[in-house]
């Protein structure tokens, strides 16, 4: 729960502010102004009494009480006046611009804990520090410019940098992206993104609350808040569009390096992403493009009309459209004639609908009117309209400004001439309007838009299955990676079915059981780890002499303790694993399994707990799917034996906290049944107490 | 031979030129104006006498000697004017802007037939029609607006659309990047995109020519005519950039509704880029920036200081490069240890070096230094300096702007307050600089312009082989696909291995040959084509009493008319197969073979010639390479045995003409040999002329 003193303070402080407009303090203040707060105002500096016409008090503890301090005074000034504020001056709200604490040093570090405890322990709410502050429709509590058109309806944002919020906000102004609200978290220090997202899904207001969240993060802290507030979100309506950088290794040392930030690999922030329905980006013009979509349209169109009085961007635009999985439908004969009627000679009119270089606004304006009006096979109208520097296109403007307002089917404008009449975009834009500059990326966004869907039913959650004899064996295997027998008790305990084998040290053993094998079998050398890359394994022997003849070969390996016999199972080869990192849930992965796990690297992943729906999901996407089906005349595999592995993998990862990484490679797949072929597992035990 | 007159023209009329700005001949009047023209200019406008201060004549009889039209009339009023310049007043360089012609109808296409032969038989170059016309160092031949900073270092650009060149140039203008010349070519009548490349390689001249060249393509007519001069420019140490729209076949639609240009399937275009080296991109915004970095320097860097002073941008920025093959390394202690002394505390020096929001001018510029100086490890820096709104960037610009100048590393400036600091931008640019302003656009492309390598070695050319008897075979198969033996025999022929085989009718047949077979052996149908779908391939066959069990069993198949015994060849199946498309060299494919042809979608292509390096090329880009070379303890598949077939397969390919398609799967590939197991060949005889 934020505080109601930073979300809405009837008073707020500048602590530091001043009359230089190119310091914090002051700019934060001329902000504070300029967007006209409409409650009380106050300074505190040392040295005035007025500051931008605002009474200066000289200390805090002069102050009358106070909601909300903005702060923007030296981090070693910091501590005496947050003390003061929070127990003299009833202020609840802080924003902490200051840099100097957890990302500088271990003194700044034990600083801005102090800080946060005494705020926390109070019940107040703090932004920052090392932020850039935060704005909504109450206050512009913010040092930098350029200022957002703030609308109720615009897009909420929520940045763990400054710098990249106020790039991104120059980056918005210019293709008339509006903001309802936009925070930035600094160094997290109390409030995280996460905190951020979960107060945007506890207030959500149906029609009235924005529809469209904007994050840009450098760490996810908290995977499972993010998860469930995302989910929450997505279901009542909102969309959610973020850029997540640190994506590389090196990526990530610089993002750590820059504030500290706990380092997610990037494989487990796509399966959040992917779970939670947020449509990932990399850049911030994809990021603001995206945003700008989800809000132009709450609707899904797939099939879209490119009107255009230039063919290249057109061609390009279809281009981008089409190869990323959207239709630009031909149009019927009929439709055709009829938009002839309305163009001149050699107008195209096939889709995209090229009016011609001289194509006039009232043309634009009957084929707009007649795509919307007519035309049943189109969702969606993208116009683009340049100028080559002739003419005017103020006409033009106005009547796609009109068509915008007023038509059922959403229409998009590019607006490419960027020099030529940058007047006339910027008037087009003070309307309420979009523009976008850039077929290409517009193109890429709408496709990202329109394939990302609503998470379904509610987050699942995997009660823990009890396993007992499992559960105690784990807690007394040592660290490191199991034995083959162990590994077998484990798969076998959690109902995924395993090879059968046994594990002989001598001839004599050897022999004994010699009789009673389901011929042909496979010889595996126990001891050694990569056991193909030795010649370890040794695959469809069928009689006792080569059992023998390759038990004395397998046993002359270096490292052979043991040779295991196992039944031959015949299938695809399919790999399953799991792998667990700090603050997010497992995430389970399957693919091409054998040797071509690293040869093809056909995998996919997602975040346990597995349903059924994410294993099937999973399994679609992999390149080898059509082989699993049966290609030719070969026999489906049985795809529900897998799904069901899967499955009980996740459950297995939610129920045995020491497991860290689990890999099945291969399970053979076949007609009947999963069969798991060979497995690790790699216990590492936590305090007794976290389990 | 582009002719002088189009080139360097010592007088210009401007038929149809008008005080009309908004008329195209009014405003490349204005446009020769501006940009100070040297020469004569004269005007044709049948009601004046002086337009915008330039002589007017009523009829293009009165003109004086012309080297150069520039025709701005409607389409049905040119014809006389053409053959009065042709014939009486010298004229030689023609510029068409008037549309009508072969985009709109058999009229038009008759008409611009019938101008361009009269132009080519005086000798003539004609651009156009239906083109927005070209600017160089003496004249600005263009109607449209913005006009570009001319600069003969700059950037040449070839554009097969007017309105795509206008949007091109606005962009381009916001980064700074210059030009030398540019041509559109509209219809293309007389002068297509190959032709002014092929003026460009003709007159280049080192040292003075441009070094960049920025294509737009939206069909390419003469693949062998790009091909050759893309690669002698290249190779004579220009680059060359290209758009190519119409990539899917929907956008091939659009293309071909937009200029009635011939269409051709995208695989061929992306093999022809590749093999010319040129850099192919899909926005005009990718476009502008690889050009513009092309421009920036001749040095191939790979290893990169990124300088910044908001840690965001930089993070992404070290994602985008490094994810894009390109280094960010870690500098060592002693250099860090060195950056810190000049830098605030907190500041972070591992690269990004972050010299945080605070930092200084004084500081961007020591750091500079340093990282030029000495950190060996670095080849190039990029700057990122925007403003949060508050302070100057002009000291840091200023900075950027003198070690752009002066480093002997290349230095590139990212500004993204693209509203913040506009004008100090403009200003920036102004001095002759780039700046970009998105850092992911920015990294994408400078990892696609630093893997773009020159074309190594001549164009090599195959001399077509004789095959005596193939020659005359493939002029007797009738069209379609050839019988099995038939296509044994052209492989045969060309030199590639094939699984030994016999066709057997009748059982008798096979127990004749029963006896001399080398088992195992496997049993095809003969008759139906996807012979595994229907379960007519029978593998493995050890004896006399399964060969005739299976042969009955084949015979009962629908369609059966015999049954192939063929040798069984052990090893990794691959794909590999030709395509001829009209107007490009054969296009030769290679991949992962057998059923996963379709499954794994694992193929690499090349245009023919294909030589031992370009086989090793696309061999080595498979995803089952590694597979090939054999993984764990299996044994290494004779690549050579595959680069060969491949390189027969062009040989073929280049020999006999009729091939249209051909398919060798699987070709078994082992330790000693490659051998084609199975393979289709189809045949489409042209005209005897042809030949």
């Amino acid at each position: 729960m934020l505080h109601n003193n930073l979300l809405q303070p009837s008073s707020i402080a500048v602590i530091g502010g001043s009359d230089h407009l190119d310091h914090l303090g002051g700019s934060v203040l001329k902000n504070l102004l300029d967007q006209e707060f409409k409650g009380d105002l106050y300074v505190v500096n040392p040295k005035k009494d007025e500051v931008q016409g605002v009474k200066s008090y000289r200390d805090a503890s002069l102050l009358p009480q106070t909601d909300l301090a903005i702060i923007a005074i030296p981090a070693q000034e910091i501590w005496p006046v947050i003390e003061e504020l929070i127990k003299s001056k009833g202020t609840r709200g802080f924003i902490i611009f200051s840099s100097g604490f957890g990302e500088l040093n271990k003194e700044g570090r034990d600083l801005e804990r102090k800080i946060t405890t005494l705020i926390s322990s109070a019940g107040g709410s703090l932004l920052g520090p090392n932020n850039i502050g935060m704005i909504n429709r109450h206050y512009a509590g913010i040092f930098t410019r350029p200022l957002p058109v703030i609308d109720k309806k615009g897009v909420s944002f929520i940045s763990g940098s400054g710098a990249t919020a106020v790039f991104t906000l120059e980056a918005a102004q210019q293709i008339g992206l509006r903001f309802s609200n936009i925070f930035t978290v600094g160094n997290s220090a109390q409030l995280g993104a996460e905190d951020i997202l979960e107060h945007l899904d506890d207030t959500f207001r149906q029609g009235e609350s924005s529809l469209v969240i904007m994050l840009y993060l450098e760490s996810v802290k908290n995977a499972s808040k993010l998860l469930e507030h995302a989910i929450s979100l997505r279901r009542k309506g909102c969309s959610i569009v973020a850029l997540k950088s640190g994506v590389t290794d090196k990526g990530n040392a610089a993002a750590a390096s820059h504030t500290g930030a706990m380092v997610n690999s990037d494989l487990f922030v796509q399966a959040l992403f992917k779970k939670a329905g947020i449509i990932r980006c990399y850049s911030r013009y994809e990021l603001i493009t995206i945003a700008a979509i989800l809000q132009a349209t709450q609707q899904k169109p797939k099939r879209f009309a490119v009107v255009t009085h230039a063919g290249g961007p057109g061609v390009i635009l279809t281009d981008t459209l089409t190869q990323n999985g959207l239709s630009v439908p031909d149009l019927s004969v009929a439709h055709q004639n009829a938009l002839k009627q309305l163009l001149y000679p050699g107008a195209a009119t096939a889709n995209p609908i090229d009016i011609l270089a001289t194509g006039t606004a009232d043309q634009l304006e009957k084929v707009l009117d007649y795509c919307e009006r007519d035309v049943k096979e189109i969702d969606a109208v993208i116009v683009i309209f340049g100028s080559p520097g002739l003419g005017t296109v103020t006409e033009a403007y106005k009547v796609i400004h009109q068509m915008a307002q007023r038509s059922s089917k959403p229409v998009f404008a590019i607006l490419p001439s960027v020099v030529n009449v940058r007047e006339e975009i910027s008037n087009f834009i003070k309307k309420g309007n979009l523009a976008f500059n850039d077929e290409y990326l517009f193109g890429t966004c709408l496709a990202k838009v329109m394939e990302n869907s609503v998470p379904s039913g509610q987050l699942f959650k995997i009660k823990p299955k009890q396993y007992s004899n499992i559960r105690t064996l784990a807690r007394e295997f040592p660290n490191g990676f199991l034995q083959a027998d162990q590994v077998y008790a484990i798969l076998q305990a959690a109902g995924i079915r395993c090879a059968q084998q046994q594990v002989v040290s001598t001839e004599t053993e050897l022999l004994k059981i010699s009789g009673s094998l389901n011929y042909p079998v496979v010889q595996k050398v126990v001891g050694p780890l990569h056991k193909s890359d030795i010649k370890g394994v040794i695959i469809d022997v069928t009689n006792v002499s080569d059992l023998l003849h390759n038990f004395r070969k397998l046993k002359k390996i270096k490292g052979a303790t043991a040779v295991l016999i196992q039944e031959m199972i015949k299938g695809k080869e399919i790999f399953t694993g799991a792998k667990r990192e700090a603050g997010f849930p497992p995430l389970i992965l399957c693919g091409a399994g054998g040797i071509y796990v690293e040869a093809l690297k056909d995998s996919e992943s997602s975040l346990s707990p597995i349903t059924r729906k994410d294993a099937v999901e999973m399994v679609s996407k992999l390149r080898i799917k059509p082989i699993l089906d049966g290609m030719r005349a070969e026999a489906p595999c049985n795809l529900e034996a897998l799904y069901e592995v899967l499955q009980k993998v996740s459950e297995l990862m939610e129920s045995i906290p020491e497991i860290t990484e689990l890999d099945i490679n291969p399970l053979m797949l076949n007609e009947d049944a999963a069969i798991a072929v060979d497995a690790r597992i790699k216990i590492e035990k936590q305090d007794e107490n976290t389990l």
